[in-house]
């Protein structure tokens, strides 16, 4: 099998890499970072590299489009205008509405991985980075059903939980269990570097601090883009987060112990669920 | 030097592990929980244990507190009541006002080291629990300067980095970077799980909402006396971060990328000055 790559940075690598590994496909890389490509060679994470998008694509049976979500609109309406009649057009990016003209062609199924890492760049792929991850995938009623199956065949060998989800409900998902705990740790960092300071002690973060702030302030290019094309859905999930607070700060203004006992189990519950 | 330690869980039993490791200490150990006691006693964290506070205190030269919030005060109170007058007594607990009777003695000096784990018990003790962590010492206009610094030096000596802060300070600061982390951990994942339950798919946790929630749910009857305990300073700190929800939520709005970029940038800033 034949895979097209676009965009060989973290992701696009990982996937490369698996590809090739696993599933034995011929990998060809396109990257307007000549560096990134170069690298990309080296690391053994495609085997050869193409000029631009239709060299990429030509003679490929899949193409997944790995592109900060600013240009993988363009991206993907290129590959679909290039690749052949019968190959799978698939991207990797963290909204999937954005992409509204590309679900009209038979050929293109949405995909996100739910995998990365607070590193980015060719040089941190890895093989293994999709073991055990859900890969969600946005077939819509136009999709062809033989390339569903190629498409999730493949995403199954390279080690990851295929899961169908339909575009917008894949959105609506996100601002809640991606894009909210983003903004969580960037509110949360700009408090406890006030806090600081305001009591004049060094900062200093605890392991719950460290872990809650891991993500915030992510690549400014990437997050802002993600931000603002899933800004109706974020809205909606900042709201809820708003009022979920303005609860239990009624609960404290009124030393409520059993309803903060209550709320605190359920959360227990509710975390044991999501990481089972 | 003898060491005794009132509670024997994982933070006072690292604390005797290290303390007998690295210090040389002779450490006596109290548990109203006899097996926690018997496993410290096998696990080499205490040398032996007392049958009550006035027998693990007696003939000491520093005392860790180590009980949960709720019952820490009557603990420290028995300790200073039975320990000799040059014996320092201090506690690990996570909010410090709490102790206000206690800091009229001068031989009690609050303490909080910034280390812990998800998991509990003198099981999980570890002699290297403390090390590079912040150590927070409050000592109060009372406190004599010798004790103080017995208790410094031991303190470092356990691997940690004592940092003299007041107590009231140390309340407010704790609001917003360990209280609030939780708190936002907990209403997270009520989201999380319900944005998966409302679209349909089975609940999965990436990367970053998993770190977002690992402290979700954390033991309810220690966490619920820790909110009550600081509840004036967390609901400052809970009306600090509705705030800058809201700001972010209206340059979500307005779709105003130069804003959502400054916004990220800083977090980005503060991040690294946090974690550095």
């Amino acid at each position: 099998m034949k895979v097209a790559i676009l965009g060989v940075g973290l992701i696009g690598g990982s996937i490369g890499l698996a590809a090739r590994e696993r599933a034995g496909a011929e990998v060809c890389g396109y990257d307007p970072d000549a560096g990134a490509c170069e690298a990309a060679l080296e690391l053994g994470a495609i085997d050869t590299r193409a000029a631009d998008i239709p060299g990429a694509v030509a003679g490929a049976q899949a193409v997944f489009a790995a592109a900060p979500v600013g240009v993988l609109s363009e991206v993907v309406l290129q590959a679909l205008a290039h690749a052949p009649s019968d190959c799978v057009i698939s991207d990797v990016g963290s909204t999937k509405l954005a992409l509204e003209h590309a679900r009209e062609d038979r050929r293109f199924i949405g995909g996100h991985p739910l995998a990365g890492a607070e590193t980015a760049g060719v040089r941190h792929a890895r093989a293994d980075l999709f073991d055990g991850a859900v890969w969600y995938l946005t077939p819509s009623r136009m999709t062809d059903e033989t390339l569903y199956e190629r498409l999730s065949g493949l995403v199954e060998c390279l080690g990851a939980r295929p899961t169908a989800i339909a575009p917008d409900a894949h959105d609506r998902l996100m601002a809640s269990v991606s894009h909210l705990p983003h903004v969580l740790a960037n509110v949360l960092v700009a408090q406890a570097i006030g806090a600081f300071e305001r009591e004049g002690v060094p900062p200093a973060a605890g392991p719950s601090l460290g872990d809650a702030i891991r993500v915030a302030g992510a690549n400014t290019a990437i997050w802002t883009d993600i931000y603002l094309s899933n800004r109706t859905a974020l809205v909606e999930a900042v709201e809820e987060i708003l009022q979920r607070l303005e609860e239990v700060r009624d609960s404290l203004t009124r030393a409520d112990s059993g309803a903060l006992a209550a709320w605190n189990e359920r959360a227990d519950a509710a975390r044991r669920s999501l990481l089972r």
